[in-house]
């Protein structure tokens, strides 16, 4: 059984500054906690109910594990149907991000995402495409929110996050900067090389003026109906599909 | 002002019980708003905050305007930050699907779609790429859900939306039935031609084993990095654009 002050703590991790503070993340669910067991993130503790059998999570690492009532279990978590079990994670830490970690690669970048769903949705989509970066910008919605966590499905145990000042930081890298932008060149006919950043802005406004103009390729999503915009997340994945073009034709 | 029983009224249309009972549901904010003015939808109220302007709706047609208090506003919104203008629209009575309707063209097929964020997003994409029709399944989630309407940004206004009993009705359209398999023909060598149904399943089962036996033509998305799935409305808009590949290389 857990104590006031344990409950307490742990459903303070709802709230970013909670989580900053104490540097810990929930994870909830079956499948996500076994992402998350079988990456390099540290687990501090595994909460589960009675009815669920630890055998199932296959523990490679040593891990403590306690058995909590279902009444504590919905109590710290914030869904509203509670998994039977709910992982304890570090917030890692990523070193400074240098220009050679990002060669003869692509990464995104995330300039103001707000919606946790997208979040979540982008972090799966990069982790189906391979792209094993994503950087976002300081007011960009934090990845281990319950929400975020969810909606990534465990991708996120396999995606690096780095929250930077993307304008400065940018620059530094010295790769091609594509953005998702309303006046660009065509998807379907840009060529998009080996390496390189793709921009994508919030959900309401875009990209902010100041990353706007670090943008060397901006590329654009046609569009054959009348919608006036995509989704953010529906964005970035048509735009990881024309990245990965050539090796998608070839699976 | 709002009588009690029109409060209540208005705010009953949270549930699905109540919009079909009464054939109503609300369509919350200015940009929405005016996509349902400009479309066939039948209108049947307005309701706005007095610091809204009814010039900005440039209504186009004659309907009722109600300048009612933004505490009323807040008691009949669905959403946390309660918007300036709602408008009151009849849920449409679509005739029977038949075969000529479908001819020549791509519609969607949704087979138990759950979430309504999905459900407005793969809308709203429809609406990007030109799709006019999605075809839901008796238990996919309703369209006019105030979730479906605010993530459909608008959209909905422009697509026809038929509840219909899949495993009976696709087999009488006389059309190829492609379909988001496992396993399946790669959608970036697929040919798609010119005309067809595209069947997505449901958020965590896929399509059921009766949907399934319809599609003569599985088709899947290749995966390059490790996540199990695609989010639904990521892997509609994939295949989405392959349908549409040879228009969209033209724009």
């Amino acid at each position: 059984m857990l104590s006031k002050s344990q409950v307490s703590l742990l459903k303070s991790l709802q709230h970013k500054k909670e989580r900053k503070q104490n540097g810990l993340f929930l994870v909830e669910g079956h499948k996500s906690v076994t992402e998350f067991i079988n990456s390099d993130y540290r687990i501090e503790a595994i909460y589960h109910a009675a009815s669920f059998e630890p055998k199932m999570l296959n523990l490679s690492r040593k891990i403590n594990l306690y058995n909590i009532s279902v009444t504590d279990i919905e109590k710290i978590s914030s869904l509203k149907t509670p998994q039977e079990v709910i992982a304890l994670v570090h917030i890692p830490q990523y070193p400074m991000l240098n220009n050679q970690q990002l060669k003869q690669k692509f990464s995104l970048v995330l300039d103001g995402v707000q919606d946790p769903g997208n979040m979540g949705t982008i972090i799966r989509t990069a982790d189906w495409f391979g792209i094993a970066d994503v950087i976002c910008s300081e007011d960009t919605v934090d990845a281990y929110n319950p929400k975020v966590v969810q909606a990534s499905m465990g991708s996120l145990a396999r995606i690096n996050i780095h929250y930077v000042d993307i304008e400065n930081v940018l620059p530094q890298m010295g790769l091609p900067i594509y953005g998702a932008m309303l006046q660009g060149e065509n998807i379907y006919s840009t060529q998009f090389g080996s390496e390189g950043l793709l921009v994508m802005g919030n959900e309401g406004n875009g990209v902010r003026p100041g990353v706007e103009r670090l943008i060397n390729k901006p590329v654009t999503i046609p569009r054959l109906g009348k919608a006036e915009s995509l989704n953010v997340g529906i964005a970035t994945a048509l735009i990881c599909a024309e990245i990965r073009r050539n090796k998608l034709g070839k699976q």
